[in-house]
């Protein structure tokens, strides 16, 4: 057995068309447990229904799938060979104005939260505005409110203020499902040492990120990927560091355009926003076992590697979302 | 025939709960035109069910009241002795996160807009945030839009950062309907002269405020209050201050605690939101003669008189509304 076959691979971010294909590259590429996006600009009705359709997937392929709600969810996952699919939203816009509405989404499975999705919203600053003002009232109420049901606060998408907001008002570890050090590659999405080392010694874990727009287009290395997270590693340590793909399989080019605009401004026709090309060693989730490699390549233990791989994400969920043990502060 | 029954009198903004009554003391105090609060922190669908309501009582007292849109509806009003009902938003909240339901709204009789409530919102800083990080990406876009179809913005419960942005942003003046310079009371709800200033540069009213949360509290004197308006028109000119009551009448102890707390944040019940009590000399509506005897006791004209009292915001609501019109940008 390979190490890539014994190891406990956990995607931190894939936000794809769901259907039985697309789950099934996730079990041929030896994924068992994915952060799965099912809200990015919508309100609380529209992710009823995303969730409903969720639903039906589940029903319709359960020798494949199941709705994951705890940490423990992910090895039950690898020992059954299915996946273990963590609903989660890349904003906090289905919650609305109401605080109320963390519960109800945790009730129907919902695990794992972005704060804010580029723009600013009701909660915090996102990464694409101009300035980023911090935590909002509002959005120290949802951050309590998140720690007391079990939600995984994420940070990608959230600007700097917030999100050094967000690590300190939390009272359990937060997550960056899918981007990469600032160094790596200069964009509002990656983020800066002042914000990943607070994560970190509140035992978070930051996912290093695969989309091109983040990780530096299709003509980055998978030895320059994985040298990144070499030195991530031992800046921060091997616990702190995970993978989030940020795959996006079966969409059309329509829904990148919402991804871009959603509702808040006109599409300008000039500029159509197209998806990016990734780079040929990893375009899905059928190139996990490639990076494994690339991972053992680049001078990692196998340890780190099973760490980096799944075992960061995995300690970090059960951490979180099991509220019934007591809560490891760092 | 009286100064007060002489002068065409607006009302900036009323928050109260509508009935015959309520509108009836409108016009005993001898108010032609009136901001009508139908939103605060309704999303969409919520306001479709307030208008419905709106649309409901001007029907059955169309003796009484009319649904206006445009300045000219003012004139009309006080020559028919009805009132000129401008539907208004105390919150962006209705538009959601779709610029397009500007329009819609506008098409449904929205003329009026304030840009936030207290809190931060997907367009910008509220006046009760710790910090303001300006018009937000998309608060640029519904900006743009407002002023392309003829709806005027508000700046009463906006942070001053994002409201300098509006100012500047918007290409037709701006309004502060319902509150008072920062020097006559201390408080987030009140405006500094860096805000009142580039609001007039361009254009724009305020309109001092009788609630007493803002103007001092139940024992602020008519006379002080009055002079405030005398220091107004005497730093900023005749043509930039108005009136906004802001009354509330006929509402129960319930509905200030959703104004203080939506469905944000809980109500602590050892701190339970109540209505402050109103001045002996302006308690309602009924109060606005008063009030014009106070302006007459306080030196002001009788020209400058009727342009607070109304004229100002008559002006202010054709050349914004009225987008048929070339406008006078200043």
């Amino acid at each position: 057995m390979s190490l890539h076959e014994k190891t406990t691979v956990v995607d931190g971010l894939q936000i794809s068309n769901w259907s039985r294909p697309v789950l099934e590259e996730l079990r041929t590429g030896g994924v068992s447990a994915v952060n799965a996006t099912c809200a990015v600009w919508e309100n609380a009705a529209d992710t009823l229904r995303s969730i409903g359709q969720w639903l039906e997937v589940a029903n319709r392929n359960p020798d494949l799938v199941f709705l994951a709600t705890s940490g423990a969810d992910i090895e039950a996952a690898k020992a059954q060979n299915r996946i273990a699919v963590f609903l989660g939203f890349q904003n906090a816009s289905p919650f609305e104005d109401d605080y109320r509405y963390v519960e109800v989404f945790h009730r129907l499975g919902v695990r794992i939260a972005q704060l804010t999705y580029n723009n600013q919203n009701l909660i915090g600053g996102g990464c694409f505005e101009t300035t980023d003002a911090g935590l909002t009232r509002y959005g120290q109420v949802v951050v309590e409110e998140m720690n007391r049901v079990g939600m995984l606060i994420d940070l990608s998408h959230v600007g700097y203020r917030t999100s050094r907001d967000a690590i300190e008002a939390s009272a359990v570890p937060v997550s960056v499902t899918h981007s990469n050090p600032l160094w790596f590659h200069d964009t509002p999405r990656n983020k800066p040492h002042e914000v990943i080392q607070p994560l970190v010694d509140r035992g978070g874990v930051i996912g290093c990120c695969l989309y091109p727009t983040v990780s530096g287009g299709e003509h980055v290395t998978i030895e320059k990927f994985c040298g990144m997270i070499t030195r991530m590693v031992d800046q921060y340590g091997p616990s702190h560091v995970g993978i989030g793909s940020d795959c996006t399989r079966g969409w059309d080019q329509e829904f990148v355009g919402w991804l871009r605009n959603g509702r808040w401004q006109p599409t300008d026709p000039r500029n159509a926003p197209a998806w990016p090309v990734w780079p040929n060693w990893f375009t899905g989730p059928l190139d996990f076992p490639r990076l494994t490699d690339g991972l053992v390549t680049a001078g990692l233990n196998d340890h780190t590697i099973s760490a980096v791989l799944g075992g960061n994400w995995t300690r970090l969920f059960s951490e979180v979302m099991d509220t019934t043990k007591e809560h490891a502060h760092v």
